[in-house]
């Protein structure tokens, strides 16, 4: 429980006394210009009940991990067609990390020899680019997909509904940051000949046998393991590796395969987020197209725009400029390297973990700056913008209090507090990688964009008063 | 850092106010009877210089996994040989569980062959009871080792020095709870004819390829991840599968034993806690025999007495009654069936983790009852009693702070706090197996007597004064 005090300090030092966490939290005016709108939608008689099915919706899924194949076979992607990160955006206006993605994508398929050659085939306009959110799918960073990329098939068994992944690079030189040096084309290579058919052996291998994998699960624990399930994922990694390695041992694959693949997802502690965040998208979706309801159920970055969408306004994206990270830079990088923030693995901060769960990886602070009482403020303060707890998610230092669950568009717009992100850092200029990690929050004017159609959709909706 | 604050109340408002975490510390009595043998071993000038070289010694140690092989080969156990947990004791006054755990092993060495016939051989004289510490080695709760155990063997590689511990059976109806049913004969067999021998390949095999199995450094992760590494290991036992299994695939064996054995070490949660605990001994190990020194080296029960052993007075044992243990129970098991504290893995709370870092692993309160609010303080409090911090096991939900290290037999004596313990509790019926887990710590006495000890040394050591 956290207890939200102000003004009335006897309370607050009383609480204190029992080292149950408080925090005060200052009266703030609301977004300016969203008085009105603010108005309009706190008194549509559809709201409260709409934003309690959502997150109703939401929290009653659960994720499992079904399949791991090709996108050419569980997207249909076709050759030449590429997915990316973030709300749409063309060639024209893609940052330098998802360019530098694209074209090692181009390269990986065969489209074009040499990457730098790519950009002339981009700019013919012969080449087609969609949202991964489009598709069910996400992709972390530059989230690009193409038609050889292998993808976490994830489903909720209670709709058969499906979302979509691709697999972890793991870190510095590679394809989502941007990178399209040759070994990164080799890793792709290795990924969909080696690891892309052995992960499918040892999940098939696994479900066949009757185990679930339920990811959801595997995130509950995660969250008193230190992991906040987007910057830190390393026991959530351990966790997979436990849960495949029994069927992927008896696959009949090589054991020298086996062993690599192994050696590789054990090395690399952000292999789960690209299962966190389609489990994030899966009860998110869950959610959608509610009218009426006020809850955010999409974040996501291009490099270019922050976009968002919101239950009740269907699949249109609210967008504004992606801001630059603030945080730590790995070597001599500087903040004047850093891309704006990219990619769709702020699903998890929509379904709150990642930024919203720091209480639970102090850990994490050295990563992105800050501090372990940052941390905990953070958690504290993202409960003021939520339509709940998640009761699977829960917190163990802050009592066992859920994660702060369902943005809520009104909250954000009445008090001003943005979502906080937790992010990787990408060089801004096509094939650098990876340059730092931290922390940022989407461009402010997104919510009041979407208050403003959430306020017209209800009056639309609202009978025409008697008598005019 | 921790600000320890008494009286001076604004000086905790400042500090609260910035998040530290404050602890408010009453000024308590001396144990009673204790303040002559405080004053002489506060005035002996060997105590700083010993107590620094003592802490220094300890958290110099790296304890690295290096083997896998049978007591009889690494302990030169023979038949009818027995180990067990804390200080020695007589077949006459050991407690149910031990009695359970000795007439399993009786079963499974093959001296009888139904366990119920064990005690008579026993009582007879026949066989050789002795502590693991005598010998290097380590063992939770009984601590039943015979020679047919394969054996954990740690390393320091600065001086060749090693420490043992049996491998982990899991929970319920096991040895070392005091069970003695097929079940857990089936178990221990195939631990000794599958289990040991694919853990000494992957063992054998991951060292080989050149890779150190750093168990101090894997200790220091988990930290980092919910565990305390007494009753909660479960981020550590994921850490080894993945530093394991990929060597383990490769080595030959049978790919269904492989299986086997990931899936047998992945389900339980505790398999690391055999090599947390051999990791803490082989540390104090290093902190032995050091004249002056009122550190505790050991921490040990047997089921019936609780020893502990101090840098400065040797290998002498202080006991005292070990008590029951208060927490939560399984079952329909209640107080009444539990058997009074057991096993060597308080080597873990005199090493600074277990209980003294409970802070780090506030999910574990659920397990052992208590509040978070309460693991904090426990961390907090046993700074108290402690010669310093170790850098390398910090507490990231303290800022970092390392954990309290080094017990000290003067601050325990002076301030009157005990040592905090995480455990489980054994049934006390001889064949129960576990009926809870829960907090407990040494009988107060244990520190007086060594205070005592140390006080008559020091008296010894001091030249007699000049014209005397």
């Amino acid at each position: 429980m956290t207890v939200v005090s102000s003004g009335i300090d006897l309370l607050a030092a009383a609480v204190e006394a029992q080292a149950v966490p408080v925090s005060r939290v200052d009266w703030r005016p609301p977004m300016p210009g969203t008085e009105a709108d603010l108005a309009t939608v706190a008194t549509d008689p559809r709201r409260y009940a709409a934003n309690q099915d959502a997150l109703a919706a939401m929290l009653g899924v659960t994720a499992t991990l079904v399949d791991v194949a090709p996108a050419s076979e569980v997207l249909g992607l076709e050759r030449g067609q590429f997915l990316h990160a973030g709300p749409p955006i063309t060639w024209e206006r893609a940052s330098g990390p998802l360019r530098g993605g694209l074209m090692a994508g181009a390269a990986f398929e065969g489209l074009v020899d040499d990457p730098e050659d790519a950009p002339a085939l981009f700019e013919s306009g012969s080449l087609s680019l969609d949202s991964c959110h489009h598709h069910g799918a996400v992709g972390p960073m530059a989230g690009v997909v193409t038609p050889s990329m292998w993808m976490f098939v994830l489903e909720d068994a209670a709709t058969g509904r499906r979302t979509y992944c691709s697999l972890n690079e793991g870190l510095g030189k590679v394809l989502r940051y941007g990178a399209y040096e040759e070994s990164v084309l080799v890793r792709l290579r290795w990924m969909r000949d080696v690891l892309g058919p052995l992960l499918q052996r040892a999940v098939r291998g696994t479900v066949g046998a009757g185990t679930t994998i339920d990811v959801t699960g595997i995130l509950t624990q995660m969250l008193q393991m230190g992991d906040e399930a987007h910057n830190r994922n390393r026991a959530g990694t351990l966790m997979l590796l436990r849960d495949l390695s029994p069927a992927l041992v008896t696959s009949g694959a090589d054991s020298e395969d086996i062993a690599e693949v192994l050696r590789f997802v054990g090395a690399n502690d952000h292999f789960f987020l690209n299962l966190a965040m389609p489990a994030c998208k899966l009860a998110l979706d869950a959610a959608r197209d509610i009218p009426g309801s006020t809850m955010v159920v999409a974040m996501a970055r291009n490099g270019t725009d922050f976009g968002i969408q919101v239950s009740g306004t269907g699949d249109e994206w609210f967008t504004g400029p992606a801001q630059v990270p603030e945080g730590l830079f790995l070597g001599e990088y500087g903040p004047e390297d850093a891309n704006p923030d990219i990619g769709d693995s702020a699903i998890t901060e929509t379904a709150g973990i990642g930024g919203f769960a720091m209480a639970t990886a102090p850990a994490i602070v050295r990563l992105v700056g800050g501090s372990v009482p940052d941390a905990l403020a953070a958690t504290r303060r993202m409960h003021e913008i939520t339509l709940g707890e998640n009761p699977r998610w829960i917190v163990p230092i802050l009592e066992f209090q859920g994660t702060p669950t369902g943005i809520d568009v009104t909250r954000v717009c009445r008090t001003g507090i943005l979502p906080q992100i937790n992010t990787g850092m990408a060089g801004k200029v096509a094939g650098t990688g990876q340059v730092g990690a931290g922390l940022v929050n989407p461009p402010a004017e997104v919510f009041p964009a979407a208050l403003a159609r959430l306020a017209e959709l209800s009056r639309q909706s609202r009978p025409t008063p008697a008598g005019h």
